[in-house]
């Protein structure tokens, strides 16, 4: 689209467009001068492309001074000023993309100071803390800016899936006033002199749009007050999720790897140029990704001489050493797996409980839930809904929990609840394996965690 | 999808079907007895089918006395109560569909209590109190459903006409230290120990992503503490947002016209349905979408009697006034105008100051600022930015705002930040005019206001 600045993206000038005269605009990426001749690399969003200013030869006397001046003029303009150049353009074989601009006129429309608290040329390495401080110019260094490229086709391709079975986008509320699952880690909002809180998840309220709508989904922020400051961990993340009437953790679990898979593919179809940046090719994800129980990633652990508690949840350490023997197996699609049939006691209220297992000598109440791991990391987390009220006033007494604080959500299990199975995951963390950042950080505009609230 | 409940939607049955036996689910929508025929009427979200059981003539005493117990029981599930059903299709010429299913089976999956809050056949009308009070079952009404199912549609027409351009979806930090524009209408919140605020709106962060991402929009809950108590107010809602490198406030207009068309165009492509439901054509939008200046609109009312202190804001008795003259005059695109040029002293801090002008014997600064408006209603507003730091620390100071609380945003305008323009818009007031809702909150799954908190 053109627009007051420009008439053309540098990706859009082409070889074929010789002779033309175009005006475009971005940021002074570099400049050198060589004799009477300057030359600078424009660079916008779509890539670089270099205007030459240069004194013609036949030309007035008056012409020839104008660009004489001009040439000194671009010579002295800091790096990463936003300028818009009038030009010509001139096909050039040497060029990365056979196409230069004759530049004409130049309007410096901001000018920037230097030296630039971050160098964005990506030549010079920065450390994370250096380069979250200084996001806004961060994010020009071209991986900082593919990751985000890369989530925004991300959630392009989830939706795009999700439509083709039927699903609706909603919006649950965000503030809220009782936890899913209570705990520390709520964050406390004051609202109109209430007290209340910022939602962890839609959990609740998605649930309770099944009896209604369905086939729903979100995406959108939600909050925990982390207090441990890993690479894996944000204070507020953006939550996909995905809640379906009549299905169960098994239907659910299908969506997810489809989703997974779509998403893959769609980087690799629509964002290879970005991957390119990144020097990343995401694994292949070939479906179904496989399914183990959380009994036998128990007995893998034991066998490899890590002994957990029967029933407890894995940690960091037991992920590695699972995943590892798994990846040796070839039990895991591009390093994702599910691990499935979790203790009961060790999941949320409303995961709906299964049979009895003897796991380790011990007698243990399993349930129908799910993560869906890579390597290390949990991906995503879900399982089958409890539907009936009953059931539902058990489980949150057996974990502390009032069941009459939940009585807003509770009472809805009264007129009519399906069966109802859903996850959410966090799309932060999908972006480890599909982009290969070390850090979630990187994958947020302005990331927020225990230490951080500005920029 | 096929899931574990049911192998075909409501709308999958067909007359072709014919003899085939299926298994569906949902909700006992009614149930009548005719002699020792029971009738049920199964509904999902997909629609409405007739179930009937009947004692076979042709078959074993026993599979007789089965049948006589089913249809029993079949009549006394209370309405509402969530059920699975298997039979068989057959075809039916009086049925709405030409077709219903012969029952053979029926299992409760959720009796449902009686008498339930709310009626949700739609026959009796309820106060809009009672029906967001009771908002999970409120949603089975068809009407209710039909505006989110096509809020749905809207959020998909928008991002799919935004990538046409090119747009980056983006997440801004909700968590934010400090106000767009300050002011006691902020959500405070208790952040790892630090005071901070919910976002009123992504502005400052959406502004500083234009210096790298260059367009980019964002789709997300924003907070406003609203004390006045209106249809058109939510203390949290949806905001849809744009910002551009290098283009001006008539380019983003050019945008946001096209997206509100794009919107309208797709609810009568795919939103039909749901149209008929609510009984509503919404209107037809012609571009270009007239604008007139604030000047202009300022004469018009003057010359109507409603004489405003020249440099002030509307209010909504003068653009009722205002746009009925408009749309008498045909200077309106099925209700909506852009009022532009708005003086400089109403606008934000970093809307671009424009030329002087003599309004009403006062001579007002005006800006680069815009409205659109449909009749009385604001549906989104915007401007072009201004991209010096020296005007934006002078508007800050002119408004009462210490630039050094902003220092964080300000930093970066030394950087390299290009002219930018963009617009935020109420997604649910976008839907007044193109859903016929009398209220925003009919717009919303589960609304926030100041007396709303549950559910």
């Amino acid at each position: 689209m053109k627009t007051k600045y420009r008439e053309f993206k540098i990706s859009e000038i082409t070889p074929e467009m010789e002779g033309k005269e175009v005006k475009i605009a971005g940021w002074v990426h570099s400049v050198r001068r060589v004799g009477k001749i300057a030359f600078l690399v424009l660079r916008d969003y779509t890539g670089l492309i270099q205007v030459t200013f240069r004194v013609p030869k036949d030309a007035s006397d008056e012409e020839k001074e104008r660009m004489k001046e001009l040439v000194k003029k671009v010579t002295q303009i800091p790096l990463e000023s936003v300028v818009a150049v009038k030009g010509v353009v001139r096909r050039d074989p040497r060029a990365p993309r056979g196409v230069e601009i004759a530049g004409k006129e130049i309007e410096i429309l901001n000018e920037a100071k230097s030296p630039l608290p971050l160098d964005v040329s990506g030549k010079v390495d920065a450390h994370i803390d250096t380069r979250l401080s200084n996001r806004p110019i961060d994010l020009r260094r071209p991986e900082s800016q593919a990751v985000l490229r890369l989530v925004s086709i991300a959630t392009k391709a989830i939706r795009s899936y999700l439509y083709t079975l039927d699903f609706t986008e909603v919006f649950t509320p965000k503030i809220i006033a009782s936890g899913t699952e209570g705990g520390a880690q709520m964050v406390p909002v004051f609202y109109f002199g209430k007290n209340a809180f910022l939602a962890q998840s839609p959990q609740l309220y998605k649930e309770l749009l099944t009896s209604s709508l369905e086939y729903v989904f979100e995406i959108a922020p939600a909050w925990r007050h982390e207090e441990s400051d890993t690479p894996y961990h944000l204070a507020e993340f953006i939550s996909v999720d995905i809640e379906m009437a009549f299905a169960d953790y098994e239907d659910v679990m299908k969506v997810l790897e489809n989703v997974v898979k779509n998403v893959r593919d769609a980087f690799v179809r629509e964002g290879s140029k970005w991957l390119e940046v990144l020097n990343y090719q995401p694994p292949e994800v070939n479906l179904p990704i496989p399914r183990i129980s959380y009994k036998e990633a128990w007995e893998i652990l034991k066998a490899e001489g890590i002994e957990i508690e029967p029933g407890e949840d894995f940690g960091t350490p037991e992920l590695r050493k699972l995943s590892e023997v798994l990846e040796k197996e070839g039990k895991t699609s591009g390093g994702f797996y599910f691990i499935v049939e979790w203790p009961a006691d060790a999941r949320p209220f409303y995961t709906k409980r299964g049979r009895k297992e003897e796991i380790g000598g011990k007698e243990i109440y399993l349930s129908e839930s799910f993560d869906l791991n890579w390597k290390h990391l949990e991906i995503s987390s879900g399982s089958t809904r409890i539907h009936k009220r009953a059931e539902l006033e058990e489980e949150m007494k057996a974990r502390g929990l009032n069941p009459q604080s939940f009585e807003w959500y509770l009472k809805w299990f009264d007129y009519g609840m399906p069966p109802h199975a859903g996850w959410g995951m966090g799309l932060q963390r999908l972006m480890v394996p599909l982009t290969g950042i070390p850090n979630v950080r990187l994958a947020a505009s302005f990331p927020r965690d225990m230490k951080r609230l500005v920029p």
